[in-house]
């Protein structure tokens, strides 16, 4: 329907303007931080600058996907949407994980293995979880769904467990903002599986059968749920790495040059 | 009628360009002041540049919303011209009590907390008033309008005060200013409910009818009042905060580097 | 007539390329006065900005405005066409008194309330005028134009006076260009009144009915008046206001920084 | 003919891109002199990139003249395209002035007078021409071009004697530069009244009648002659002014900063 | 197919994607190692901004060669798609071999020579490859592969072995890098030929038909192969440089400017 | 035919890539030499900037000299193509004398007068070459080519004569460097009368009439012809000037700044 049509154009142009505004923050706020820590801040304008990009086409794809016709279906395959935001994830996740551990200021030795086995982690639950994406079928997307929470779940452990021992670490100030940062992750990464489990749950045959099929509604709340989870994700959490980094700079006046 | 078309039309035009120049304006002037208050004088920018960005999309959805024939509709949905505006607001209005406290350079441990509260706040503002804004049955509009009052009430407190008790430990050149600040946000904030009033009021049913129904006054008047108050209330204040920043870049001149 | 149509888009044509040289001259001349000056030169530099955008606007508009067919109209209502114009002029008036008042550096105490005074004035002139401008009642011009003159009068003795004054306190260098400047002031204003007139007398009813009514005379008197008008009020006076800021970085040699 | 089309198109696109590389060139360069010479070298660089604008302008307004029926005449007046040139010059011979006299480096009393004679009579000179431009009647171009003419004798006079007392004045290795440019002054500057004559000369009248009228040959012949002009009394003069810069620099190493 | 279509498009969008923000982060990076590996960073950049451009060329060259009707064939020559990204790699291939040698820091005695070599074979490489890769016939490919694999086999082997040579003079904390860079090398390189060899195929004639004629197989395995391969020698050989230039820095702090 | 077609303008797109790519490295690199040779770097970007642009216009003129229906002629005169050429060469050819003479650091006294002579040859060598270029006669593409290898031959001795004088000044490092100079200048300045004379031999009439007339070949090898020795002669012999300027900065570590 028309509505649905507009709610979910309108979601992705919020998400294009809140990407731009916080990559054009990102960047200019290097200055405000020691240099040690400038590339974790360039590193999520990167993030933001890439899903800025990837929305702009995804909203392109979304109005080209449906004609006026109050928002009757045309030619251009629907699944061709759903690339874009995975191949979005598949440049990002990897970079969200290399700015978070940047601003840890770990010794290389540490950091170096964890980001090797989170990234992998990342590029399998971002390839195990495609299939179902572009599915109809509810029963292909519950496996995929399934497979690729396995390393999600891997992920979030080793985040929850990592920055819980660099708790002790941290300078005091920014502990607070390193205990959010975790619950962040948790939370906002809790998202994505729902939003793709809406769709599922719209799909026929799905098991518990909350969202009638073919209302559009799976697929509105989907992209819905995973655009207000990016917003989160990137841009929300950026501006907590910017934080904790700036708090880290406030804290080593001396040795800072 | 072509003339209400042109006014609105008109008015948005204006406020590009003013947003537009003050981006520059701002963003250039953050070399007049000290190191300390130039974060304040980004985020200004950010704000009118947001502004400028979505305004100039309100103006192409106006213009894509009437057709010539004097006026006439044709099918964009109206109720997307009022999305861009209130996708504008949700993220400029935490900026702009981001940009207002860090001019304040309160201490961290007051600063932080307070801004949490405002930005919680003017997000429940913003979401409840959305509504109000897009329906077309008055007591709807009314009662989202009464809800959005409440946090809007007590963010115009809260800054009322904590302004007032800032004034005692402001250089005196400032405190003229800051002062002046508080009026301000009341005046241009009270445009916004107007706006969203005079819309009301043009509904059928409306209580006090005065704006005839049908007659495009309305919406006119809304469009036109929500311009003049973000153009005070974003553009306006910024060059405040510049004043401010700019009075206590001057009254610092040993201890700043 | 063609003529007629041809002498105006290339009068908007020459405003548009002398505007942008302008702009680039003043933004780069910035390095070659002292610091305190420099914000002058930005400001003169947003102000041909700003006219180089409207003018682009304005031209865009005029051509918009005739079909071919030897100078026939076509449908957009005439009325938009000046109202850029006023947008223009109620951003960059209240930007030259900024500027002016800028490089004389004067005391804050004199400079803020004089400021202060200058802006209203100068909305006041603006907003009065427009009426008169979109009208084709020569009655209405009259009144509305005799109203806007009231402001106008105020503003050029304010600044005459007060410019006069500040001679004592100006470098000898300087002081045949503030005088100058004075001159250039009033010089340059007159022809908006002038340009006003011409319009005004082209109306049926029009006092000294000097300009046959219904000849176009009026109205390309009119545009071509305000932009040789605005040429010089706005880059002429840039370029004066460049010089005096040179002639003061000259003489201020040693405590200089 | 197609042939007497494409060469002064080509011309055309010649001069835009020689304009283009010489404004990258001058701007570039100001690195290379001395702070004293720079502003020599912005205007310089102004005058180029006016001057590329305008061109582009011009090869738009010659393509959009002329149809491809080997050549026929489309509606757009022609008159148009010659405004463009005039527009051009009366911006860039003024900075051209400045920039000769900023190179020189003369003392402020003897510049400044010398300074406002010259643009005096350039404006003079360009705008008793336009009418002989536009003209169709060889009469009227001859009167036109012959009032023309005196400011244009005034300058060459005045350039040509101010150059040759400034001669004693400057460093050695910097005299046959200055006396290079008096020569390149007068044998540049006369191809513009020539090219402005091989057009009378092809009206319908014209004394010495060596150009068939309606060969196409006048406005060919113009419009190259003033092309070729265009670039060795903008691009060339300025790359001599440069090099008169940088022999100074050369000349001033112990006192330069 | 249409699905075929499609995931050869997507592969190229990610493709362009990656490019992009790998020279974002590349030429960024440049101010995070000591100035002696720097160029090695601009290099990098310089190649996915190359290949950046290239495969928005590519991706256009695709969309154009196919129409919608499911992926029914256009005008536009096939052979033209492949051009494209020949021209990137004899652009790119030296570049790649110019930034290994500077991140090596050899002598310049042995960097010169084996640079020229490397050059040579790489241009060998790519022109023996060329008309196998536009032929339809099994055996031109195959006779124009194999004398192809000679100079790649070439690179390969000397790359090997000196690198391997070089592992002994280069900081501890750099061996396993340098190590990881050559096996990442033949990696990445293997993929070209096999992508290639894919191609081949699917032709009429093939040996090991394995994929099936006209299937279009053929054409998707190669166009895929051949940018995973793309994303991994550039974007992922640069960042591994970028790694061997910062831990360079780090080992050298004291004779570091 | 199409084949033709595509492989005229695959080159010229692989020109305009590698110009452009040419342009950014050596703006970039002017950081990596002394302050003393960064004009010749300098003139080096300026010369592929200039050809990139003129090729992208060439490349725009050959799509729109043929129509699709396999390589027709469609109604845009041929003659135009050549003209673009030969403006970017009498633009750039003068430069790259500057950009060797530049980096050979001769004497003001030596490099003026040689650098007036060299000039001087190259403008005649283009202009006299021009008629012969576009002509469709045999007889008079061989009168104008021979006028042209005059001053070619004039250009190449000088060049030859003085790099081999200057090869005792120079220091060791860089004279490998020079002589390469002088074989780079011979051989890819060859190229160009060989392409030429391609075209002259596909003409009627031509003497050794090796190409057949009116196959396309004499087009399809002069255009080709022209491009590969662009490439070499300016982006390829720029890298060579930054390789000699990059030695000489190295050779000069003491007093260099
Ligand atoms: C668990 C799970 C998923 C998780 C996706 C996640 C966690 C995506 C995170 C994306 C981010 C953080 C993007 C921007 O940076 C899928 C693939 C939807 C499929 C089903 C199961
Ligand atoms: C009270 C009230 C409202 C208030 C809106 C305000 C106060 C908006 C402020 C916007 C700003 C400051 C934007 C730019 O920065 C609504 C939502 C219209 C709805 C009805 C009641
Ligand atoms: C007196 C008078 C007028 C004066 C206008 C002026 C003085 C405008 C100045 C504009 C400038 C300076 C613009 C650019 O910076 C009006 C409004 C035409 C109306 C009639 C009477
Ligand atoms: C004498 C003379 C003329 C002279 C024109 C000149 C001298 C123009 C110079 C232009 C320059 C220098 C432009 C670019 O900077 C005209 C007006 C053609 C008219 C006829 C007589
Ligand atoms: C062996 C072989 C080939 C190898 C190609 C290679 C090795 C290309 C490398 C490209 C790179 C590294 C590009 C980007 O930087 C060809 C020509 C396909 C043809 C068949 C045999
Ligand atoms: C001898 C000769 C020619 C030589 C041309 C040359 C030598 C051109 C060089 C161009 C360069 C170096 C361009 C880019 O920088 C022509 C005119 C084809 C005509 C026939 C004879």
């Amino acid at each position: 329907s028309a509505f649905q049509f507009n709610i979910v154009d309108n979601m992705f142009s919020l998400t294009v303007a809140t990407m731009g505004a916080a990559a054009i923050f990102f960047f200019a706020a290097r200055s405000l931080v020691a240099p040690k820590y400038r590339p974790a801040l360039m590193v999520s304008g990167l993030v933001v600058a890439i899903a800025c990009y990837h929305y702009f086409m995804i909203r392109l794809s979304w109005q080209s996907a449906f004609g006026y016709a109050d928002g009757s279906f045309s030619p251009t395959g629907k699944g061709f949407n759903d690339f874009y935001r995975y191949a979005d994830w598949i440049l990002t996740v990897p970079l969200l994980m290399v700015e978070l551990i940047a601003v840890m200021g770990l010794a290389k030795e540490v950091a170096r293995p964890m980001l090797t086995k989170l990234v992998i982690a990342a590029a399998l639950m971002i390839g195990l979880g495609y299939p179902g994406e572009i599915t109809q079928d509810w029963t292909t997307l519950m496996v995929w769904g399934m497979l690729s929470t396995l390393p999600f779940l891997y992920i979030l452990f080793i985040l929850w467990v990592e920055l819980g021992k660099s708790l002790a670490t941290q300078p005091p100030s920014v502990r607070s903002l390193v205990s959010f940062a975790r619950l962040l992750i948790v939370a906002t990464w809790m998202f994505y599986p729902i939003a793709y489990g809406i769709r599922g749950d719209s799909l026929p045959g799905a098991i518990p059968g909350l969202i009638p099929e073919k209302s559009g509604l799976g697929v509105v709340g989907t992209q819905i749920g995973y655009a207000i989870a990016d917003i989160t994700a990137k841009a929300g959490f950026g501006l907590l790495i910017f934080f904790i980094a700036r708090a880290k700079t406030e804290s080593m006046t001396d040795e800072e040059r």
